[in-house]
């Protein structure tokens, strides 16, 4: 297996690039449009064929590369399955392994940051990984006010699907915002927060529901965007239109 | 690769065990007398058999289990070579790596908290970890003012030992005192108070010559203990002196 954890510095996104040493097959769970130049010339470096994008759920903070790369490589866009994207090429859901070479990510239906939201499992003779989207952050977890988000839903998703993992479980979030690269699932129970130590849900929710966060910058354009595996949509403001730019070279 | 962390809560030390799933051969890195008879369990309930003990450095705030699961299974105990201690019965350098069945580690000279202290990394196909000890700890590093320790050194083998490794290698530290359990060599250059953010070596000399802290509770026992593999010392206050009442038994 092949492994590279990559930063989007503007919404402090992490992209993780999966490959197989065999087959030189890879993936890239939650590419972002702002590093698209950035992700293929790793790609190349490591001398890997872009396979698909795999999302954990259409975001509301950045656009993903999907289409882009689509247009660039020939690769496949994976979303889960119950979203129903007209864009999406492959749906992924809990139970169904999906394969990159010999290597198998294991989706994990984890709702709550977004009602369609998957976290994805990596379960290696050496080490298991999983990679956590927005629902599982470090010492800290993704918002549950908008997108049918629900923090009863996340409360469940992270006690039932992830801290039932191994404590060594290995967790890579989709953000850190305090240049945090890993954790685990022992050191997630003992220090998040908002759900480890015994939170209660009861506690859980009353907290996600007082937390009256702004309202996010790129919502308006990057969900409808990213509904479309990433398309510009024409509302997106002057000063975020920036990656958008080379979009029709795709 | 079988892979455990595991604490011994007292001088919240982490000792690893590290196996070969197919020989079922294993090491314990830094085992502590306080938890042996939880790391025979442990041992036991994976089917493993205990090869050999392997300490980073000679410990001054717990003693080691090594002459005591010796006793219990028959196992080897491995020591920095240059140490030369009577009772080593292996001795690691770096450049000649340390195999556990399939596994190999390979020792890193890393002096500073002592002038013997050796890492050890394991470099997977699929992750590279590396087991610190007290030279590099999760946004923190291990004290320089006793044993020959030397801020300097410390300086130069975290930042060309441990730093130049890649990004992503996981770190595992020898220590954590407050619930951490693994960091990245990215994510330790980043955040690190102490070594990250391009601190210069002068700025760190400074820093760790006046940290002025307090004199160790259990080092007047623990280094000659752990000198004879951790026998017990006849110096040994009474309050320490629970872990030492089976050492006949061995």
């Amino acid at each position: 297996m092949i492994f590279k954890q990559l930063l989007e510095a503007d919404s402090s996104t992490y992209t993780y690039l999966i490959g197989c040493e065999d087959t030189r097959q890879a993936i890239l769970i939650d590419p972002v449009l702002d590093t698209v130049e950035r992700d293929l010339q790793v790609l190349k470096d490591l001398g890997l064929t872009l396979m698909a994008t795999l999302e954990t759920h259409v975001h509301a903070d950045h656009l993903t590369s999907a289409k882009r790369l689509k247009g660039r490589t020939g690769c496949k866009t994976a979303y889960p399955k119950m979203l129903g994207l007209p864009c999406q090429d492959i749906g992924v859901q809990e139970g169904e392994p999906f394969a990159v070479g010999s290597v198998s990510l294991h989706p994990l239906f984890t709702p709550g940051h977004t009602d369609h939201h998957h976290a994805y499992l990596i379960d290696t003779p050496i080490q298991k990984f999983v990679f956590t989207g927005d629902a599982l952050l470090i010492e800290a977890c993704g918002r549950t006010d908008f997108q049918s988000g629900s923090a009863g839903d996340l409360y469940n998703s992270i006690h039932n699907k992830l801290f039932s993992l191994p404590d060594e479980t290995l967790v890579y979030p989709g953000h850190d915002y305090e240049h945090r690269f890993v954790s685990s699932i022992a050191q997630e129970k003992a220090r998040n927060p908002r759900l480890g130590g015994g939170r209660t849900k009861e506690d859980f929710v009353a907290l996600m529901d007082g937390l009256d966060l702004p309202y996010p910058r790129k919502i308006d354009f990057a969900v409808p965007g990213n509904e479309a595996c990433g398309e510009c949509p024409a509302n997106i403001p002057e000063q975020f239109r920036g990656p958008c730019a080379a979009s029709d070279q795709g």
